[in-house]
Order: C-alpha cells, then structure tokens, then sequence
C-alpha cells in the first residue's frame, strides 16, 4: 500500500486575543492511501485549496462558547485538516459536497486547524461524495434565514469578505437595494463598479455609524446581513424597520477580543418584532440542489462575480489565516496546495 | 345628548431613568355620550379595569427607540386612557377583543398613557367589538415564536408577572420542564406551589446568574422566554442549547436606565443556532379563537391559575405604574375603575 507524505497545520496553543503564527506549526507525517476494505461511508481525498475563514479563530480558544460538538452535529467527519490524501465520512447530508468539514483531532494540545477545502476524491466508498462549491453560507443565510423580498432594503458588513460579496450579489439578484460597509476604500470601489452593491463605505473613516446607516438608510434597513457584531451591530439596531430580520452568519469584530463589547440596543428587537437568527452552513446542506439550480444560471450568464485572494502553498496557511483578522483579505482568502 | 365627565392620567413630561408620580397628572375633562350617526366603525366603551404594563414605559421616553407608529400598525385606535366612555376604531384584527389600545394623543407635552384595559361596550357600530380577555402575549410568545416541543427546558424570567406566570403555566401544559425566575421568596414559593413551576429561584439571592442557571439546567436551555434584558440575557446565552428559541417579550431591567447594560455573548447565537424574535402582542390577534380553544378548556377544569394584583381607582393608577419597575407588583397589576 502507497504510504505518501502528509503535511498537517497545528495549533500549539490556545490562543487569547489575535492570533500568531508561533501558535501554529506545520507537522509532516505520512498516511496510506487507500480506503479500508468494505468501508462505504470511507472517502479518500486529495485537498487542492484550503479555506481561511473567520470561524476558525472560535475553535482556536481554549473553553470556546461554541460547544465544538455542535458544530458536527449535522455533518461528522473524520479527515484532518492536511495537504495529502485523508479519509473522510460523509457528512450525513452528504449531497454534492465537497465543502470539506475537518474534525479537530485532540492529541494533547496540538489541534490540527479545523476548515474547508476543495479536494479531489482519489478514491471513495460513497456514491454522493464527488464535487462540489461553496457559496451555501450566503446562500442560506440570506434566502432561508433573511426571508428578502423584492424591494426591501439589505446592509452587508464586511461586504467584500468570502460570504458578504456573494450576499451582496444574491440581493441585487433579489431586486433589493443593497448597501455594504467594508474596510478600504479600495474594496468599497469593487464593491460598486464590480459586484454591483448600490452603495458601500469605508466603515474605518465613519466616527458615526448611525449617522453613516441613516444616511444610506434614510427609511431604515429591512435585513442585516451580519458578519462583524459589537458597535456595528448596535448602530444597525437603531436602524432596522419593523419585522426586519438580521441573519447572524459571523461577529468576526469580536473574536479575538478576551472582552467583548457589549450590544445596548436590543431592545430595539421587541418593539419592532425583530427576528436574529444565528445559523451554521450545515444547517443548509440539504438545499444544496435548490442552491445549485439558483446560482449555476446566473454564473453562466456572467451576472455573479466572485473574488478571491490566493496565496501559494500550505505553508503559507497561519499567515493567510491571522490576515483576515486585520482585514488584510479581499474576497475569499485560499490556500493552494496543489493546482493539479 | 349626555355629557359625562371624563378622567385621564396624563403624562407632563418626558421621563429619564425611573418614572415618579410627579411626572404625571391627572386631568378630568368631559365627552359626550353618543357614538356619532353612521359611524359603523367606532364603539363607546367605558373602561372598568386599567392594565399596567412594563411596555407603557418606553413610550414614556423622548426619542424613544421604539416608532410609536409601528405599534399601532395592526390595529390603530383613538381611544383615550381615562375612566370614563370614549370612542374607539377597532383593531383592523379586530375579534373578540377588549384589551383596548390606546392611543398616545400629542397636546404639547401632555400625554394620555398608553395601556390596555377591560372595558363595557355602551354603543357599538362594530360587531366584532363586543368583549375579550387576556393572556394573548404569553400565548403568541411562548408558542408561535418559542414553538415549544413536549419535554424541552423552559426557562422563564420575571416568572411571576402578568405574562411570565402564564408562559409557565403554559410550558407545563405542553410537558416542558420550567423554571422562573422572581425577585422574592413569596414570588418563588408561589410559583413553585401555586403555579407548578418545577423550580423556581430569587434572582437577588443569586450572585452568579452563569452558576444558577447551571445548576437548574445542568443539559442547558431550549427556550428561554425573555421579560427582564441585561445581565440575566447574558448569562442565559451561556446556557442556551443548540437550536435554542428566545422570545424576547420585554426587557424590564433596561427600561429606566439612561445607558443600557451591553450583552456581551451573541456570539453564542451564532453557533448554537439560536433564534432570538422580538414581538409585539398584535402580531397574534387573529389567533385569538385558537388561543381560546387552548385556554378554555384548561380554565374549566381549574387547571390554569392567575394571579392580579389589584389596586382601587384612577387615582392609584400612577403608582401602581411606577411599582412595576421595582417588582412590587406580583402577577398582573390592575387598577379598577368601575367594578359594576
């Protein structure tokens, strides 16, 4: 049996306020490749892009609030988080994915990081387990929890990031009026001249968010699309209209905070009968052929951009990861392990 | 045409931090007692007992966060607060209601409260405006947007009050495990004897919510029915289960402070997959035959309990308001104008 090497990022130690790269370590070992006789539920995959995404940092810190369990419930699986060929379970709504859910492994106190990836199946014991897309985050998030109807009014925070760029896109597909905040007035230029967002600003130079909210919300918003949590949140609950909804996808402001801000307006949700729903992507993997059956039309016709920020090799991976919390990203930020 | 004389509590100014008799005035004015010809949607009423609710606070506030517009939006009103007959639009969901809306009516600074009430229909060109009762905002809020499931943990606060009383009650009918929350140890006896509560504890005796809470849901919360805000939201998201619900009815504890106590863990919302849904009472008008379908039946066979906490007079009317802010009240605070 073919024994090949195994490149594997670490965590060393738990991590308080943001994180560096010395909490991370890159470990070579070596796997089999082949899938264990008689193992349907078995898939043996070669991974060729990691994702860098902002909940990773949750399961970085030691007592996490996230009850890591939770995370799997839909979905478990076995495969780490590695640049070789792993075996994994499918998750048990196992359709098209390959929308990889990597299981932290405890072995002591080094964590191999828990993310996504695009890979190739090498070799596969399950029939639904063979390719795949992202994009289901934005996806549910906006239809299933935010409930848009033509017409009403969408503010996305960090807009240009891997999930708000695409919720952006699916409003104006919507026929909403869609406004996103992002951090350089570099990225508030794409997000108008080319994801299309009928407005966007640079939170970083607003003193006022309310001021900044009601100026391009003069009627207030009708869905937050929310991504970033603390003082933006708050300013968006002065703002919201009545039965409005706020999607709750990511609070990446507050992640490596060792105290965070606390949100005053809330009672803003009762009297205008709000509805804040958190979710997780795999909540929504059994609409994975209705996502499809969206969004395949509109990539055909060129009317869905997406924009990505590539670096090269797994090594690369801390770095890449500790950047999006500075917001160093622009669009989805990937690893390429191997561009076979 | 009979003139009968006609009085109000009025408001004389705005209100920061916690109300004082001061700030209100009752004013005895006159009006007529005559629907006027052809007017098929306006009813004569004459209000027998004043409900005193925590919400008529907010609406005490200058710029205050809620839109008063949008309260009225199911069912607008021109009734005015007083103990005589007045005139009234019904609701547009109008059914079997006399928890009467009124409306805040702007003379200068001096406003009619806002409350709800039992009233006699004297005349009436509205058949649908003939009687009601209460209990529609515990009934809405625990089942339509706590969708509770036999078995689930309950956890109410502010458990003695007009509304909490009855979600417990209510919780033990669909075989949830309940417990409240009180600000007195008569309070927690009385739910846990008298309104079988499973357990029932004194906030004020507790200086760790986090740990309390624990300790009566050591596998965590399903539903948490929120009347109080603040510190005690915070520690409940600590203890929230996955796929949790949290109906947000009132957040009493924040209403008088001029800066609001920030809530520091919505991160847990997001990977719990918690709902958390602001309502206003209205929004469950039309369910009221259902509600009575439910109620009725348990009400006959003794198996729902109210407890009223009932003051004599107009005249009373200011300080049983204020006593709310302070827990003075146990169950639902009433003030009884005319008990013919």
């Amino acid at each position: 049996m073919a024994q090949v090497r195994n490149k594997q990022v670490f965590l060393k130690n738990y991590v308080t306020g943001f994180p560096k790269e010395s909490d991370m370590e890159i470990v070579e070992g070596s796997i089999t490749l082949k899938v264990p006789e008689g193992s349907s539920d078995v898939v043996l995959l070669k991974n060729l892009y990691l994702s860098c995404d902002p909940f990773m940092r949750i399961l970085m810190t030691e007592d996490t609030p996230a009850n890591l369990g939770l995370l799997y419930s839909p979905g478990s699986s076995t495969v780490r988080n590695n640049s070789g060929p792993v075996t994994q379970r499918p998750p048990l709504y196992g359709t098209l994915l390959s929308l990889l859910l990597v299981k932290i492994l405890l072995l002591g106190l080094l964590l191999p990081l828990l993310g996504f990836g695009v890979s190739k199946v090498i070799e596969s014991g399950h029939e639904n387990y063979k390719k795949g897309m992202p994009g289901m985050t934005a996806y549910g998030g906006f239809f299933e929890v935010g409930c848009p109807k033509k017409g009403e009014r969408v503010f996305v925070s960090a807009a240009s990031g891997a999930v708000g760029q695409l919720v952006g896109q699916f409003a104006k597909l919507t026929d909403c009026y869609v406004v996103g905040s992002a951090g350089s007035q570099e990225k508030v230029d794409i997000l108008k001249n080319k994801l299309g967002f009928d407005e966007a600003f640079n939170y970083k130079e607003e003193s006022d968010l309310d001021a900044a909210l009601k100026r391009y919300f003069p009627e207030g918003i009708d869905i937050y699309f929310e991504n970033v949590g603390g003082k933006t949140l708050d300013a968006v609950l002065l703002n919201m209209r009545s039965n409005g909804r706020i999607p709750l996808c990511g609070m990446i402001s507050q992640y490596n905070l060792t105290q965070q801000e606390g949100v005053t307006n809330l009672t803003h949700l009762i009297y205008k009968e709000i509805r804040m729903e958190g979710f997780v992507v795999f909540k929504f993997y059994h609409l994975y052929p209705k996502f499809l059956e969206f969004v395949l039309p509109h990539i055909r016709e060129g009317k869905i951009a997406y924009v990505e920020d590539i670096v090269e090799g797994l090594e690369s991976g801390p770095e890449a990861l500790i950047g999006l919390f500075s917001g160093q990203n622009f669009g989805k930020k990937i690893v390429a392990i191997s561009r076979e």
